[in-house]
């Protein structure tokens, strides 16, 4: 028997099929592929992308990253400009201890003389954050050179450069952040090497960006893609997964036709609240592609069905979120089908770094 | 020690000042208090409600009530229309069946067949919801007498009705919202009078109308206020609280400051990312009432200090999320801290029903 709604659920064999999609597509290219593996969380599906040829696993923060080298998935880049408090900076000493090959982002000479006063030089390579137009973090690309030499004259194996062109998550904005990218690291790789820290890995983000980031002329040797994986509405409405690629749904019943509407009993609480500016709604259906979620709360999202016919009360809809990597961090558990069945799921696997903001 | 950020924290002395001004107004109104428990999902604050004077809890789901019950807080009301699945059905006789009262709303004369077919009857109570102009789920105010007496025939006792302006939750909406609330609840009661099905029971909502339902002309004896115990961003901005009596903030720390502005390392993951068509950013500095989240991602909360100061790089802020039920619902555990100190927690309350969505 399934869970009762509202639930997530994993296509098992749309998931595979995006894996090894993405996996070869990246060989072909002759980049390495670091999936972010925030977006699922999961140790089933990193292995899994470790077994397609990955050649580690990217993170957001130390609890993740430590959540996945427990299980032996130890070959981990923290994506992130960390400020190493002390908790934090005894966490990464143990994880190094215990033989993890981790990575830090940074991206300021301040955090690269914090981290050198915690006494991770030698423990944890270092990758330079560098802003390619996204304006979040990431220090300006001429300026990582300083960030490196403060990381290497401390001691650190400075071992690379990062960018996240998250600009890419934007209508028509694909092929443009991706080109954005390519230059901010050809301008750091540069600056770099005149300076005598020259990267051996140059890596670039993104879901969006991917397919343009793999025909450009681009400094790149590595690519982080996350969303990719299972796919989401987001992603659906940008055209950088079809619609037959979504692997991942929430499963829903319709509680009320109040209003002429489907009211669901999967709110934000299960899908998240995320909503871009230019998204058509608060998520979408996937065997009704015309419906959007119209307004959306805690515990019930508000279907119009755009003219289509109402699904009859306590019938159960797939919903697809907005954004996967936060539906996912709402779960502690992912039920896996095969295509096109409603049975008993194959598998349950644990959301296992659920919750690891830290 | 501090855990590390991000991480949640309750003022515990402005958390307890909400709940005993709450419990004060109701009381010299002379109407019953039902606080929505799905905003803290935590027990000792429950029990601090239910101390100050609260008849009872209102949760969401059949997940939340059986978090509740377990810890012997069993007066619970589900303000939701249930759909009753076999799982559900079973659940719910458990909870009667150890002794826990416990009402469920309904909308639809189906939602009533289904919960008899389900043999409740006799196990829980059952209130009628009717839409009072959110447009969310409910009936119509005419249809109440409808759905009351499909239930009462099919043995149930018909305890109520209840309602919620969710259209509060716009700027100058309080007033009109909890007058519609006022106006579709007397309908629904004179519509069940006269078919016999008198309500005991006339419930409003919500934390922004709160005020406003005090002082009208209205059917209500119960009112259901949620978020007010906490507080956050978007009902500072409505002025449905005060920033003095803003109870959770999340800690969190200056990662960079790329681009001249606050880079911190609490994003949607640990925030939420609602955000009202209204609202004025992605949350809000409680010691910077001018500075403002322009950009979110699951990790970064990237600040305009709107021309004040940068806060030092490593320096640790407090945010208030805009909606504080979904960011308590990203965390497993409240680090509880007495007023204006930052020191070790004087407690730490788990999240209980953290993710209970089903």
């Amino acid at each position: 028997m399934s869970p009762s709604t509202p639930f997530l659920s994993v296509d098992l064999e749309r998931m595979q099929a995006n894996i090894a999609r993405t996996a070869d597509a990246a060989t072909a290219r002759g980049v390495a592929l670091r999936p972010h593996a925030k977006t699922h969380k999961c140790i089933e599906i990193g292995r899994m992308q470790l077994a397609a040829g990955a050649v580690g696993l990217t993170v957001a923060t130390v609890g993740e990253a430590e959540v996945f080298a427990a299980a032996g998935l130890d070959d981990l880049f923290i994506a992130y400009p960390l400020w190493v408090d002390a908790g934090r900076a005894a966490r990464l000493s143990h994880l190094a201890a215990v033989g993890a090959n981790i990575s830090i982002g940074l991206d300021s000479v301040e955090g690269a003389e914090r981290v050198a006063r915690a006494g991770l030089a030698g423990r944890v390579a270092v990758r330079v954050e560098v802003d390619a137009g996204h304006h979040r973090s990431g220090c300006d690309p001429s300026a990582a050179a300083d960030v490196a030499l403060a990381a290497a004259r401390a001691g650190f194996d400075v071992e690379g450069v990062f960018a996240f062109p998250g600009h890419a998550y934007a209508p028509g904005e694909r092929e443009r952040a991706a080109a954005d990218e390519a230059a901010a690291l050809a301008l750091a790789v540069a600056a770099m090497r005149a300076a005598g820290v020259a990267p051996r890995v140059v890596s670039g983000g993104s879901t969006p960006s991917f397919d343009a980031a793999l025909v450009l002329d681009s400094p790149v040797t590595e690519l982080r893609p996350g969303v990719g994986v299972l796919g989401d509405a987001q992603q659906w409405e940008l055209g950088s997964v079809r619609e037959t690629d979504i692997a991942l749904t929430c499963h829903a019943t319709v509680v009320s036709h109040a209003g002429g509407r489907l009211v669901l009993d999967a709110g934000s609480k299960v899908l998240g609240a995320d909503r871009a500016p230019w998204a058509t709604g608060h998520g979408r259906l996937l065997d009704h592609p015309d419906a959007r979620i119209v307004l959306l709360s805690e515990h019930h999202a508000v279907v119009d069905m755009a003219g289509g016919a109402l699904r009859p009360l306590g019938s159960v809809v797939r919903v697809v979120p907005n954004h996967v990597c936060t539906a996912v961090n709402l779960v502690d558990e992912l039920a896996v089908h095969h295509r096109g069945t409603d049975a008993e799921p194959a598998a349950v696997w644990r959301v296992a770094a659920r919750g690891r903001n830290s």
